[in-house]
């Protein structure tokens, strides 16, 4: 399957191929037998894709004026609103809600571009963990290893594996400690978390409203730069390749290094000397006080409280729906005071603040994406090694949702070894910037 | 004393007026035996404030370039940090802080601006309550009652009474829920609140982070409105009539104005009377939504969190400081939950937004300031008294600040009674097309 996006909407404009086609194909790689289509798609729409598929092509045939992503599948994360269903989150919670009375804005964006959604990924109960492991609808298996089901990553892990596995070219997910670039990194695509106020946020299931951010999984920058622009209002630009030449990119080191495994730290290091072969210049950067970051959401930090704000009535009235685990993670934000919340804010503020003037001599930040390769699904079972993996997932990625920085994971590894995301993060609202220069290094980052 | 600030900078720039004779002026009604300049005041900087003004009509008479309203005395609120000194807030609380490294951001645009400060005023311990009283440096009397002590209300009331004393022409308070504009509203002068976000407040001891605002008060809506320029940023313009036939003003009725007591109420409604007559069109407007502000805001509400979280490590170590009346009310904060304050901060923005959609055929709202006239000193004696009359007294300037809305009070009262406070209300922004509208209908509201 052709997965670049440009690539996919000039075909179809020169008729080179049908909509119906390619969204045959999508509908048939998720329900390939054998395959994982049924634990990676909570709901398929094939009737309806099949029949807006058939109506673009017959429009297009007419040459009538079409928008220009006009008949190409996507997919959208569980916990986006599509008018007339319930939405669910990943969870057995919401199943009594209404069903949404309108699409969410980011859905009808997607529409209006001209994109098929062709049905809703698995995800992280609620988006509640970096691991994506789901008690209620199974784990998908991360492609890159058929002999042991190692994890996908989450909370979007739906999504990436879809795009991992070709079943649709691009998907959407949401990002609020790294539920974009987690997976993304675990299941070798590109994975891009924006500003957080870039993409309106209505009819989503809320995680955290103050990190809580909408992001698109592909396999390129270029289709990620694509969807921002349509997800953020836009009509679909893709971004130019800045120039890799004298770019200065800090090598950020310390917190988001210090529990590396080896294969993380060779295909990071070895992407490092390609860059430098390229005229990049690198500089290590250590920002001690990310250390604090730990301490500073100890308490449950903002997402412990936002989330247990948000669910206290389904808390009080369904508890026995949730995954035991996921619901034991609400605990923090219900004892959480307003002072504990107010001194987060704060602090959140100050790091901000630090951050941008220790890194303004720099044209982005460069980082692993995740510590660790993809752990097995067995290595999980002990509870508290599966929160501790969970924090050391969420760890690197969750630096730029605290600083609400956009960030963009392009995979690094050689070719047959299990996935290693290298995240690039720019400045707060320099996201167009950010995936220009990411553009630019992605052929060096991937080693090609 | 001449008090509108246009009318004086182009008295001194044309020589009319030297700036030491308005200095010194300022400094002996301050100083004045049998005067209250020592409870208005908590400091002055007579000698500073003398140099500065003599150095200022000698460049002047020297043919120099100065700002527009070189040489104007002016006062600031205890809160305000001075270079070099500690900034105290009305308390003893703060005693042994270190001295301020710098001016405020006002401080320094006010004298960027020109204006010579020439004392801190008194005001209620850390701005929290509305009634003006102050257990460690006094109590200012209202100006209006010579034979009773009545209260010149809250925090700002040292700013008020200053104003109304014809101490100095204007001065610079702060509003959290109502501290500038009931101790205006109680001492006949106007008071403005603009937009939380407008003035910059670095520099001052915070309440609510959220709600803060720093404003002026003076004798004209013009004088504000200079202020208002200058806080902002500017250099100090003054806001043209806004004509006042056809104008839409929504009466708001109900929550507002159903504890006014007769005074309050017959002032108000001849005051309405007039601006029919000159053709204003007044719609009543009740907003039944604004009752549940009390429930809302019952645990505390955001000043209650925000001001004990500021408080914390002062209340544990330096708890005895506090007057008892004031350290009370951080209680409710201390046992707020995050929770709590997500809903609140949920409960405004949707409050914000519905108050925004009902307001939105009006070109403003108006409304009593406050519903009774100033209290008496001895009334207030009964802790539960002083604590019931403080909530009626803060009940319809804080409208203003749970809405985030720019709000001025204008005297409506008839000469030689207790004064009344006609507040007008803009929109979330728009400050200086409420101060337009409110300069256009000053003679109409004052039944000049």
């Amino acid at each position: 399957m052709i997965q670049n996006l440009t690539d996919l909407s000039r075909k179809l404009d020169k008729g080179v191929l049908r909509s119906a086609d390619l969204v045959q194909e999508a509908l048939s790689r998720i329900a390939a037998p054998g395959g994982q289509g049924d634990v990676v798609f909570l709901r398929t729409y094939a009737g309806a894709a099949m029949a807006q598929a058939e109506w673009i092509d017959a429009a297009r045939a007419k040459g009538l004026s079409l928008p220009r992503y006009a008949g190409v599948p996507l997919a959208i994360k569980d916990l986006f609103d599509v008018r007339g269903e319930v939405t669910r989150a990943g969870s057995r919670v919401l199943d009594e809600q209404p069903p949404a009375e309108a699409d969410a804005t980011i859905v009808q964006r997607l529409r209006a571009a001209g994109f098929v959604i062709v049905g809703k990924n698995n995800m992280t109960e609620f988006a509640y963990s970096g691991l994506g492991i789901n008690a209620h609808f199974g784990t998908p298996r991360n492609p890159h290893d058929t002999s042991e089901h190692r994890i996908p990553g989450g909370s979007s892990s739906g999504a990436a594996v879809a795009v991992a596995e070709e079943m649709v070219p691009a998907a959407i997910g949401t990002d609020t400690g790294g539920s974009c670039r987690i997976p993304a990194a675990f299941c070798g695509v590109v994975g891009f978390k924006p500003t957080s106020t870039r993409v309106p946020k209505d009819g989503t299931v809320p995680l955290s409203t103050s990190l809580d951010c909408i992001g698109p999984f592909a396999t390129s920058v270029s289709s990620c730069a694509v969807l921002d622009c349509v997800l953020s209002g836009g009509a679909g630009e893709d971004v130019a390749s800045f120039p890799e030449g004298g770019l200065r990119l800090a090598v950020l080191e310390g917190y988001v290094t210090e529990h590396m495994d080896d294969q993380v730290g060779a295909a990071f290091q070895k992407m490092l000397s390609r860059l430098s072969a390229r005229g990049v210049r690198l500089m290590p950067l250590t920002v001690g006080e990310l250390a604090e970051l730990p301490k500073i959401n100890s308490k449950g930090g903002l997402v412990g409280a936002e989330a247990y704000s948000w669910h206290k009535p389904f808390l009080e009235t369904r508890a026995d729906f949730y995954d035991p685990w996921v619901r034991e993670r609400f605990g923090a934000g219900q004892s959480q005071t307003a002072d504990d919340y107010i001194r987060t804010l704060e602090a959140r503020a100050r790091m901000r603040s630090l951050f941008a003037e220790r890194t303004e001599a720099f044209d982005a930040v460069i980082l692993p994406a995740v510590q660790i390769v993809a752990p097995t699904l067995d290595s999980l079972k002990d509870p508290a090694k599966s929160a501790a993996t969970n924090l050391l997932c969420l760890r690197n990625t969750a630096v730029g949702n605290f600083l609400d920085l956009p960030a963009i994971t392009i995979p690094c590894q050689e070719s047959g070894a299990l996935p290693v995301g290298a995240m690039l993060m720019g400045r707060t609202g320099g996201d167009r910037h950010l995936l220009s220069i990411a553009r630019g290094l992605e052929g060096t980052i991937r080693g090609q």
